[in-house]
């Protein structure tokens, strides 16, 4: 089996890799359906998250699922399935307060960029979609598994509700993702802050109602000056660096709150800044085990349509030009296809 | 008219200040009952905190209204009124969310440790007492203007519902308050960190079912043996150090909340670890004028007594010695008489 291998910084193969077998009885084997390129495969692309050796990469995945190990319950062969980027028992306290990506036996998925994936805790991981989907409905199915539950949690944990106005810092998959849950949830005004033009069209396709181009004090002060002084109740944090936080928390009005779910990369936060801010601070690594049966529904019924993101569709024999047209910001986001 | 004025490190004299008089029309001018040494004002005494000059200090109060401005509708002289240590309009956007600590026209009090006290948006900042009420209670009213409106927001920022588990880093009057509090909102188990003998035993009074002495990292071990390695619902961090932050993030478990209401003296959060820790973060200045109502009610029904934290009484010309008593650690917290 041919996948994808990063050898070092750009250097992405499709290459030889070994083929994956259940090696625990909770195991589960998929047949992919389509996999991507995260944003997040872009720090260790670029060299700013090192790497020790090859590493197989890719965590977004769906498929049919081919095999199970003996212990497995509730997906079985023929089934279309959706799982997390952390494999998770679903079972254990942290999974049971719907943090499944803190589960007690997370594996984070990472060899996901292949035709052919092993997913651990299968039971606990995967959901399966009513049945074998139209193949218009795969990649906003394939949004699930990360960079769609990963806007919705930002939008959740920054504790949009219905007409409320809200900003959202960065204009990648996950900040677009952000303004489509934002919109769904029933936010009143959409404040999205990217100075692209093919993105700023997405986001108002997606809810926008405003665009804000300018970042840090400026974006800042555009937030302000759009709320009456006030600050937006809720910011969605989709980058992770110490500008796009510092832009969140200071975008916030008193009381609001931020969802941040990019991976800070060097952030460091000043507790003063922190405290005087007076927001609402939540976020991490997304559980999007937690949304998976209500997310799957609202896809199936064609509410929304998070599958947008992917502007740029390839074999998966050419995921180095996907990982390239991201890097360079040509593509929002990558589909890849076995 | 004679109050407190810190001169330097450990140098507070009480000495003659300017009486004060009704500058805006929207200020009242009180005639204090009971004013005290906030855990805070440790901070300038002991020089970690820099003063510019000699500066008068005190910001709990309670008393009796003696004149109003012309602008003042909702108290009137003879009234006993309790008021946050921030004045607030109360009408502005961020009052009316509840954030009053950060109004738009807030003004820091700062001059309470002293027979007679302006308070600037006398309407927006005050609230009057059912009657002038006996004396026993005037204590426990006196804490709601700061230190157990405090604890209680603590309590409220860090999500304390029926059953939870509750740990508390800080025994500082905050901190017992913020057990107080947390028994009030339902908690069903409190963990009280304190290694003083009769700190520990007031957290038992009001409250705290266990007491963990160790700090740091056998802190956190304590915390997580005592929750079955999950840790605890919600913190309450009532101290401001990094020391105090970093236990508070590392005892709470994925989902859970932390409320922090020491001023935060050199904290620095680490982004990355703060992210994986998934924990909800909120605090600040406690918005104390929300809570005065409900507070006052539960005090005057005598279902609180949180005046017990004033282990030491001193007439007001005796200040000085309220300070030392407090930081040798010799009283929790000194109450003054004018």
């Amino acid at each position: 089996m041919r996948g994808a291998v990063l050898h070092g910084p750009k250097d992405l193969r499709f290459e030889e890799r070994e083929m994956p077998s259940v090696i625990k009885p909770t195991d589960a084997i998929l047949r992919i359906s389509a996999t991507c390129v995260c944003g997040s495969d872009l720090w260790p692309y670029r060299g700013i998250q090192k790497i020790a050796q090859p590493t197989p990469m890719g965590h977004e995945y769906c498929g049919i699922v081919e095999k199970v190990g003996s212990a497995v319950r509730t997906v079985k062969p023929g089934q279309f399935v959706i799982g997390s980027f952390f494999a998770s028992d679903n079972t254990c306290p942290h999974c049971h307060a719907g943090y499944q990506t803190s589960c007690q036996q997370r594996e984070f998925v990472t060899t996901a960029q292949a035709p052919i994936l092993r997913v651990p805790l299968a039971d606990g991981t995967l959901v399966a979609a009513p049945e074998v989907p139209p193949d218009d409905l795969v990649p906003s199915l394939l949004t699930l598994s990360d960079v769609m539950g990963t806007g919705w949690f930002a939008a959740d944990a920054a504790g949009v509700k219905p007409g409320s106005t809200v900003a959202v810092v960065g204009d990648g998959a996950v900040g677009l993702l952000g303004v489509l849950s934002a919109k769904q949830i029933g936010a009143g005004r959409i404040i999205a802050m990217s100075r692209h033009e093919s993105r700023q069209k997405l986001a108002k396709e997606f809810g926008a109602t405003d665009i804000v181009t300018e970042r840090g004090d400026d974006g800042v002060a555009r937030i302000k000056e759009l709320t009456k002084g006030i600050g937006a109740d809720s910011v969605l944090e989709c980058v992770g660096t110490q500008e796009s936080m510092m832009q969140a928390i200071r975008s916030t009005r008193p009381g609001g709150g931020i969802g941040y779910v990019g991976v800070p990369h060097g952030v460091e936060l000043d507790g003063e800044q922190l405290f005087f801010s007076h927001v609402h601070l939540h976020g991490g690594p997304a559980p999007v085990r937690r949304y998976l049966p209500e997310l799957i529904n609202l896809v199936w019924e064609r509410k929304i349509n998070p599958g947008k993101v992917f502007d740029l569709v390839l074999p998966l024999d050419q995921v180095a030009e996907g990982y390239r047209a991201m890097d360079e910001r040509r593509a929002i986001k990558t589909l890849l296809r076995p």
